[in-house]
């Protein structure tokens, strides 16, 4: 996480502020599930809401005590305590400070999981602005970089609509893994705490009670959240990887938007990079790097080692600043592309109808002849038009044993670029539904 | 995937004689829609499988198609003209290569998925008998591989058990995501065959129809898939380091079954190696790292490139029948873990008492002594056990100044083991329901 | 590991025969030493070699006896007995499994970077060929996908050969690492065997004692070798996504070999998919993900735990073979591409002068015309070039205030394509040497 | 990289006054050069040298103007401008933005080294006076977590110093890999500068002229730089699980220094956790995990794209930053280990002479007894100090079958620890020299 690369939000969700806020909502639910069990007194818990909901916590000074004493949480109730006053002896009674951390931490994962679905949503929407924007724009399909049949360049965005509709989906599952609360003490038999605590605390925050932790909550959670971040960095590389494609000198069907006055290079004025789609492709490197540590910290000793606890200190604000920043960039790219469609009919164009061998080849095999002759009969005339520069509708039209096969009519027909777009309804209703 | 680690059911999923079988039923699935559809004769979809469906291929023979002709379905294609003769001509009628191979692929995940689904419910079902066979079993639980707390070494199955429901969960979740069909032709826009078709072959393969496919299914469906792995995995690591630790020889709490007449050491026939789960181990790190290239794969250049296919070829097989076989290995080594509960109680007494220190802290605290002066207290009396190996209990009873807050009885009430056992029907119900 | 990307001389390292051949010769050479120090006798010694050295071991007996005694190492020597007779009771004297089981895999792992240092040399002459070959073929180097300034594809060739040769050079490091012998007993301490046995085996199987092994030769050595595939694979994957690049439809500088009788696509007969370096950028990503396993491998608990050797079982061959079939593919595409000069010169052309726009803006400030003042005059040209298709030299010659900085002539000189490849015997020289 | 796993003098190599600094020094060495070629005045070298060499550069002024012009080297030059006045329109001349900023990211990356250089000095000089210190502390050495046989807590240290020192030969390497220097121009073809430029600025910041830089220097360079931190991290959590072993309750052989009045715990006081070892098992994960985007890196498309730039300005500052705060810790923990060899002693006996069995087996085949009787006759022996806590020389003594082939003293012989540490001389002058 780079201030470059962040956007503010996100920040504040890990800021101390943030964190030392939460910390002191946790420990006064508790406090008050403890009065309402005859734990602690009630007006105890009354005192603590009353003084510490609206205290502003001196971070600098909670940095000293933990100096000093080389143990956050305790530093923050030492504090709470200067601010509290006696009553704050009835705060996290019975509570370890895992506790605390660990609720903590998952109650930022899921306003972090909040923050990146309210992206994908603004993501989707500007996918499906463009998607519909571009229905019909006809472009060249390319497999293994070559051209290969047409398709229209509304239905590469609904592609990537529905892929993002699947992250989204993902993201919701996620979310759901690492909504869960802990206040179930040293290993987690709850001896010195109610489990009625947990359950009030769990409700307060907004997430489940966890079903076994042991000091911690278990970390598969939490490799599951870092794994789907990983997952949809991957598709926002994808589409990253398309525009940088599409932006190629010789390709250019669409472009990122150039603002006036950006340069683009110090030495060649006129050269427009990718730099954003450029820049994505190696946020979302980043953002899958930090699976792995993930998954390397389920492995914790025992009823728990604090090992996942450095790595979680990172990758926790890098992952997910890093991936809301990414998806706010792609959505600006994708709603400001520049689009081209005269170029890509243009490069459609480029091989003289070969894009339509694959029909020619299916009208031969339909109109009886053998696969294997049909395969050499396209062949031969779409070599002539790879290495000659000739129309490969008038090789066609010429070659006597095509003509046996087909009429001119039935030749011509082939050519008929509507005939690659006539399910295009289908596969926009598959995706945005049908109304 | 080596032999050493591989189960039958498994390695079949991935055998040339599945993979063969798999593109027939596709083929012959989607002559029917197209008899149906009227594009291909009746006829010929019944012939095809009448002559198909009970030949065997001749894999060799295919292979040696293929060495030829470079391109492994035009091989499987022209072999399958050779069993069904002309009528072979319909096959394949406006489909493309990848139509058939990522479904088949597709097929082939799902039905991984659901030996791995029954993997995990053997697991589970181990884990919840020797759970319940160890309810009331007294340990320490430990944080930092140091002595924590009481609990019991049912909690600790009892907490694998709700881990790895939630990788079954995570596994249903990943089946869902690749259990989709693609029949869409060279980019995915039903130029040549009609949607229907499509439908028709998902729904007899057991799958649903893919919501844009282009050329090929959708990789971020896949890496989903392996990424789940990889966290199934971490699990799996995760026991297998507890069954380690415990099998420690300062430890022996626990130890893998051990077979008459199985050798430990060439050399210290005393030894007893956990080393099916330091196998398991390693094989949690395969796993994992498979989930990167899987990662990698998600984006392919626009309709589809071809590099995705090397890597499949590899982690499918290896994937799954590692896991498969980690999670079998896992549910032997639960099933006959040899536990020792005398050794678990004499290793809680280790430390006289000292496991019951937070009790006594929270009574000081309850008792009216500041925080502070409560963890002084204890921590002064604990310290004698620690470095003099003095008696907690006698130490505390001998403290004046606890003795001012706390009575005889008062203290020794906190040397209660059943106070820290006295929730694990809360934990169990939480687990396994109430029943 | 899968037979289609593989070649038989690296599978051959990793064969069960060749393994046992290795144990035998450690056996061996152990015992010669062994007598030289009157531990054994030297008539056991020289049966051991007689009897062993001739013999074929029978593969099945071995893993028959591994069944019942589930260890490797104690059924080959059971067999070996069966082979040599009373005088096997003098091998392997103080010796424990991991001598034998880690100085093999050094010696496997040494072998195999022989065989990948092969592969690279022919890289590296495939490379060096072309480069010359194409030492003063113009192209259009590009930065962003964009073009940029004018390049040579030898250029091009010379850089991937100066990168191979640091691949080289890190695999010569690499092979160092692993080069070493362990003869050292249970925990390493050569109680039960003289350090002289290590020094005589190291010796004769080409390697050097280790420094302190402790039952395992240190795995950090092996995370170096396995880490240094990983960027050789990269290094691949640079490459093979180059030639991907240029043999785009829309660049089409450059193809792989297409062999008469290859079908591209059963649908579209006119492709010619770069089919080979997609197989190569999908490889890579495997070699690649080995890396990781093979770094989590390094700490092992104590003086060894047996974790590794299953990842070990795995990428040993797995990362070898792979990297190994990859680097002889590559070498085939580089060896045979087909190189298309006049369309790298067409490409050049394709913005009409605009490639020199870096000259003409240092033309400019070298005038004396400030750099903010000479970007904006360059751009306002470069736009109308860009834009409307104008040829960028003579927008410059009707430009007054360009004119008022530079001489008709001054700025066609700028135009010189000469220019940008007159440090192309420099950059040769430096990577190929001045001969 | 975040401030609490930071060192001041690596995060001021990341700092912006640093990185301007640098970018100054490039561009007035590439003046000097130019001078000297009589490509601009010597006075105008001189003056930037003069204005600029004193200057502090205002990072916000430089940020402001980057804001406006979107790039970073051109905000540079501009504010640069502002300090040297006219002269400034001879910066910069014929070079291209990465020229600077590829040339900075490597003497930043090589400073990196150096300190990382230093820090392994300290960590092996503080290895080296453990490894004396207890080179004759006599400690069970474990495999599988079990006991296996005697050796020194020296020679775990030893091996320890043998690994790091390693490790600083491969950091040696991966410096010289990234000491390269790149003034090159737009696609690496000296168009626009001549070579003796960027071999003076090479020599003048201790850099090599890179062998073909495209713009870029290639990122393979780089991949093998963080690779091997990764290696190295690797070998900094092995030693951290070894303390964390060793600081287990029920092994507590050494422990982490614990500073009076450091809590280790909010709720359990007697706990003295090893927590800077199990954060440094989590360091060790987030170094590792930056080596792959880093290898992911290498594949740029063409000449370079920038991609690589937004995982390098994460990875750069975090891998080393973190790698030099883990490898101080690591320092410090060894440096301040408290190691207790009465109880090293007191756990090798708690098998009563178990450990000797690998003697008494030798002692029986080299009294003439087969492999397999001596295996059956010490396991019999050995089960019955295992499961009856028998000790074991006396079962020996009274085994009558053992007793045929050796004598009391024979037997007792076997017994003696000496044995075991006589090679320690040995492997300590393998590891340190003889001196």
């Amino acid at each position: 996480m780079i201030p470059r690369y962040s956007r503010p939000d996100m920040v504040a969700i890990w800021s101390p502020a943030t964190k030392f806020r939460i910390w002191f909502e946790i420990e006064a639910h508790a406090c008050d599930a403890l009065a309402e069990l005859g734990v602690i007194p009630k007006e105890a818990a009354r005192t603590i809401w009353d003084k510490g909901g609206k205290a502003t916590f001196d971070i600098e000074r909670i940095d000293q005590i933990e100096a000093e004493t080389k143990h956050d949480v305790i530093a923050f109730l030492t504090h709470l305590a200067e601010i509290v006053g006696p009553e704050a002896r009835f705060v996290h009674q019975g509570m370890t400070s895992s506790d605390v951390l660990d609720t903590c931490f998952n109650v930022q994962l899921v306003r972090a999981a909040d923050l990146l679905l309210a992206d994908l949503d603004a993501l989707l929407a500007a996918l499906k602005k463009r998607a519909f924007e571009h229905k019909d724009t006809i472009t060249i399909g390319r497999s293994h970089g070559i051209h290969a049949e047409p398709t229209t360049f509304g239905v590469k965005l609904a592609q990537a609509y529905a892929e993002f509709s699947r992250c989204r989906e993902r993201l919701v599952f996620a979310r759901k893994e690492v909504a869960t609360c802990a206040i179930s003490g040293a290993v987690g038999t709850f001896a010195n705490i109610d489990p009625r605590v947990e359950e009030h605390v769990a409700d307060k925050m907004g997430l489940e009670p966890e079903t076994v932790s042991t000091q911690v909550i278990p970390r598969d959670r939490h490799a599951m959240f870092f794994v789907v971040l990983g997952v949809i960095a991957s598709s926002v590389e994808r589409l990253a990887v398309e525009v940088r494609h599409l932006q190629r000198t010789e390709v250019l069907e669409a472009e990122e938007y150039f603002a006036p006055g950006q340069k683009g290079s110090s030495a060649m004025p006129h050269k427009r990079n990718p730099v954003l789609t450029e820049n994505l492709t190696g946020l979302a490197r980043m953002v899958r790097a930090y699976a792995l540590p993930a998954m390397e910290n389920v492995a914790l000793w025992h009823e728990r080692d604090i090992s996942h606890s450095s790595v979680e200190r990172m990758i926790g604000p890098d992952a997910t600043v890093t991936l809301d920043f990414a998806l706010a960039r792609l959505t600006g790219v994708v709603d400001k592309l520049l689009v081209y469609p005269e170029t890509m009919q243009k490069n459609l164009d480029r091989f003289r109808g070969l894009v339509h061998s694959q029909r020619v080849l299916l009208a031969l095999t339909q109109a009886g002849v053998s696969r294997e002759d049909a395969y050499r009969l396209v062949q031969r005339n779409a070599m002539k038009v790879w290495e000659q520069g000739k129309d490969f509708l008038e090789e066609l039209l010429a070659d006597a044993e095509v003509r046996a096969a087909l009429s001119e009519d039935e030749i011509r027909e082939k050519f008929d670029i509507g005939y690659h777009t006539k399910h295009v309804d289908t596969i926009f209703a598959r995706v945005f539904g049908r109304d």
